[in-house]
């Protein structure tokens, strides 16, 4: 089996280095997923209450402890507090829920999904997708709710043992910054777009700085963008694919590797994690093997040099009724 | 006289639409080149406690209205609260300070200079500039204050009628959207860096979709960096003089105007605020003649298309000592 390596979070948790990310795993295949992402060596798991899979995530979980592939321990469960539930009579609440629904006792790291506070949509009432959009299907509503607010309702998720380590993504340095002065449980985690075309060292450096644990999303770049609905793929289906990067092409055939893991590995040696997801078992094993070989420096700095400042993920541009621009 | 137009502000109030800038201007002449701006049809002048000539500019300023100029009432004065100061017991004391340096009765548009708290030094104490360093020179020593804190001092300098508007400067999106979740009063005013090579189209639309004004410093990019010491002006003595850019010296030609006017229309006409300055009394008069002419849309796009995400202040990048990273 694979060993893969542990960041310690400044919580005091350590969170594997290598995990799988459960955007847009269906939900009728998350649980089989899961148990056979854990048989091959996965043992964290990224989720969120947005993804709407995270019953049959925890099933799988169950069944590989239930079987005796690991223990509750030995697994890293990531989920994120959707932006309709930002306020503080509501954070707690969606935390419990979740947690119930995940089934295994805690959350490992629970994530303020986003930057964003939406009007609160009672989920019984509406069908997902609607989370991006109000009642009407109109637009996006915002909702008045400070950061603070929801930071605060976050560290009480901690106080009450529902998630032993908590933190952000899609956060930008400044709202980073203004956390730090007033959290009384550290920020441990933050989970950005990161890869080739969107490095982001500025706010990777200072997130290191400050002991916060980054964990890169769409290390892959366009690719995880390519099946979405046109409003979000266009800009993914305009550009090169990463995988056929000259650059990355001949850093993966020096190495003997794939171009994911050459993408994987540039991340992660790097302090960066990874959540990546994939259907085949060959790459699953590939992309969990991300610490068997290391990059030069200059390959590392080739790979960063291809930097463009390309965000596939910013709801300001993709939601055409929103008037968010929330890394402006 | 030059007519310049008004922006209205979310308070309520108008504020010119240029301005005269009072970064870098010595102290020895600022009351007289205030005095001389005010004489050309300068309106607005903009300042700020780091700038150091407070007491100076507000001497240009009543000499002025003594002299029959212009009235207070004509008279727009910007100034910033430094980094210092952003806790409750001194913001309300600073812009006290701040005011009665001026001497002009009330402040019009008071921002936060920068999303970023920094220990209090006591001015008394500690010889300028020692506001980006701490008492020992050795580098920043952050400090742990919510812009919320300071946000709501903000607002109680209004309440007192010390200031008429609040606003920001060099806040991104995130924190605005984090501060109009609890603002009591409107942020009024967004000032940035902004020129063809950092345009930030998106957080300028995101401001004027929310009726913050926005005000361009440096319009003129690289130049007003090239006089500052090596740590500052490396970078922008290392790409071209937009005044010299093959784009903008053709569409100066084509309009008879300046390399300069044609760069601050390109800002004016997209309803953005501006605040050169200038030690020439020519160049002065052409700055303020920057709405008798009109750019077509494709000249405004081909020189926004210069742009190409280079920022020449952003603390985090030429304080060598300092953890800073605020626009990552």
């Amino acid at each position: 089996m694979v060993s893969v390596p542990f960041l310690t979070l400044a919580s005091g948790y350590n969170m594997p280095q290598v995990g799988f990310g459960l955007w847009k795993v269906p939900r009728e295949t998350t649980a089989e997923t899961v148990y056979n992402a854990i048989k091959l060596g996965y043992r964290l798991f990224d989720g969120a209450y947005d993804y709407q899979n995270e019953k049959e995530a925890g099933e799988g979980v169950r069944k590989a402890i239930a079987d005796g592939l690991v223990t509750r321990e030995e697994i890293f469960i990531t989920t994120k507090l959707w932006n309709n539930y930002h306020k503080k009579e509501h954070v707690l609440k969606m935390a419990k829920h979740q947690n119930d629904t995940w089934g295994l006792g805690y959350i490992d790291l629970y994530l303020i999904h986003f930057p964003i506070a939406l009007e609160f949509i009672d989920p019984s009432e509406f069908e997902f997708p609607a989370w991006w959009v109000d009642s009407a299907r109109s637009g996006v509503a915002l909702d008045k709710v400070p950061i603070a607010e929801t930071w605060q309702a976050m560290e009480a998720t901690v106080d009450v043992g529902i998630a032993r380590s908590i933190g952000v993504s899609n956060f930008s340095a400044q709202l980073i910054y203004d956390i730090q002065s007033y959290a009384r449980h550290p920020i441990s985690a933050l989970q950005i777009e990161h890869h080739p075309y969107l490095v982001q060292s500025e706010l990777i450096k200072l997130a290191q700085e400050n002991n916060i644990a980054v964990t890169a999303y769409s290390s892959f770049g366009p690719q995880s963008f390519l099946e979405l609905p046109p409003d979000f793929s266009d800009k993914a289906k305009a550009v090169g694919p990463l995988f056929e990067n000259e650059c990355v092409v001949a850093i993966a055939a020096k190495h003997g590797k794939t171009s994911a893991q050459i993408l994987l590995r540039w991340a992660t040696q790097r302090g960066i994690a990874v959540i990546p997801k994939s259907n085949s078992k060959d790459r699953l094993l590939q992309n969990l093997d991300v610490s068997s070989f290391c990059l030069t420096e200059d390959e590392i700095k080739s790979i960063s040099n291809l930097n463009c400042g390309l965000r596939f993920n910013d709801p300001g541009e993709y939601l055409v009724t929103s008037p968010l621009r929330i890394f402006a």
